[in-house]
């Protein structure tokens, strides 16, 4: 059974009140650096693995893309960006990302940002997309960096006054599921490697162009200084990769 | 000024205490993964940057190499070595990995075990590693892992029983010099970000072919039972890369 854990009325709202959703991309950290490992969008048919709001596809849209598909299996998720968007070549479906299933070389772009961790089959993911693609099209993804899906804690470890000592790590070659809690859920995520993140992607056919484990900006830093702690360890890890023939 | 640590007669002899230096390739416990990373040897003339006591290169000529060339900074390194060594093909040569530099094309298969992280410029490594390779050439690496470097004290989280709580990450986007305790010594090593080794190794013009964090076999857990906390978190960072074209 796939996880739809954004269809959760509490879970749901919380998210809702998170800054990204509220301020968009601008109030994502990872945004600037998983902007500039898009490729080129004009004139390109996009996929988005887990939409969410739709951000990337009007955004992607705002770049000149032709056409847009969005895809996620929460319903609420797709409400929401349905009533964000106004344009007949952005097409949003319910769908789990483990299901997406579509003819051969139907986009130029995938990407997909903060959705994989959800997702137990990565390597199955990596196939269909890869078969999905156009050669030389692009695949751009951001997930929770393995070191910090790694511990099911998902939190810093604190002094006895509650100031942050360190991120701690622990079972990190345990790949699999992890109970963590998050917006005062519980929520089922995957742990993998760095090395089996990039294995799967080579396996499937795919050539890595570009690594990126962002730090906000110092721009983003005053803006949220809630940001300050994120350069002591690294997040989000971000892989564009290619098909190259 | 290269640092040449393995100079210091007391670091050279409490390195000649490690396991890894009394029981060669197979007392280290990544050494099953590195060597299934490296390409067919039969034939081709192979490069070692760091090669310390020349493990690498004996076991490159075993394998069928035609030449090996091992360098490294530390005399004592090459006498042991040499002192090691019965084999006219494989050549030792005293240099600093920064300062390698060799015709166009010479080699087939360049190895770097454990080395790089002590190196401050990485990037221009790999420049010149992709330079000396014949075309389908392989450059195989390994290196302490980021998660690991992050920290100058490259030590565990204890509880006041002396427990190992957790491996502790911080200063993890800082990358540059640490200067570390490492066998008695004071150690300056470079700490770079997966990012960074992944990135660096592509605008060199380099394909990954695969990246391992790899953890001690079944076997090594029982035969070094020291070894039992290495899943913990990971200590080696492996790539192998090739120039394609």
């Amino acid at each position: 059974m796939k996880q739809n854990k954004y269809d959760d009325p509490k879970f749901f709202e919380q998210y809702s009140e998170m800054p990204r959703s509220k301020g968009g991309l601008e109030a994502a950290g990872e945004w600037p650096v998983l902007r500039e490992m898009l490729p080129e969008l004009e004139g390109k048919a996009v996929l988005d693995l887990g939409c969410g709001y739709g951000w990337h596809c009007r955004y992607a849209r705002e770049m000149g893309a032709r056409s847009v598909l969005g895809i996620d299996i929460s319903a609420k998720m797709l409400e929401e960006a349905r009533r964000q968007t106004d344009d007949s070549a952005i097409t949003y479906e319910q769908a789990a990302i483990e299901d997406i299933d579509m003819p051969d070389g139907q986009f130029d772009v995938v990407l997909s940002s903060l959705a994989l961790h959800y997702v137990q089959d990565f390597a199955r993911v990596c196939e269909q997309v890869y078969r999905m693609l156009v050669v030389q099209g692009t695949f751009v993804i951001s997930v929770e960096h393995p070191i910090f899906t790694a511990r099911a804690e998902q939190d810093w470890h604190y002094d006895a006054n509650g100031e942050r000592l360190h991120w701690p790590v622990d079972h990190y070659q345990e790949e699999g599921l992890r109970e963590t809690h998050f917006l005062g859920s519980d929520v089922q995520k995957y742990h993998r490697t760095v090395a089996t993140y990039m294995n799967t992607l080579i396996t499937a056919g795919f050539t890595i162009k570009e690594v990126a484990e962002p730090q906000p900006t110092e721009e983003a830093l005053e803006r949220y200084p809630e940001m300050k702690d994120e350069p002591r360890r690294p997040i989000f890890l971000l892989m564009a990769v290619e098909k190259r023939d």
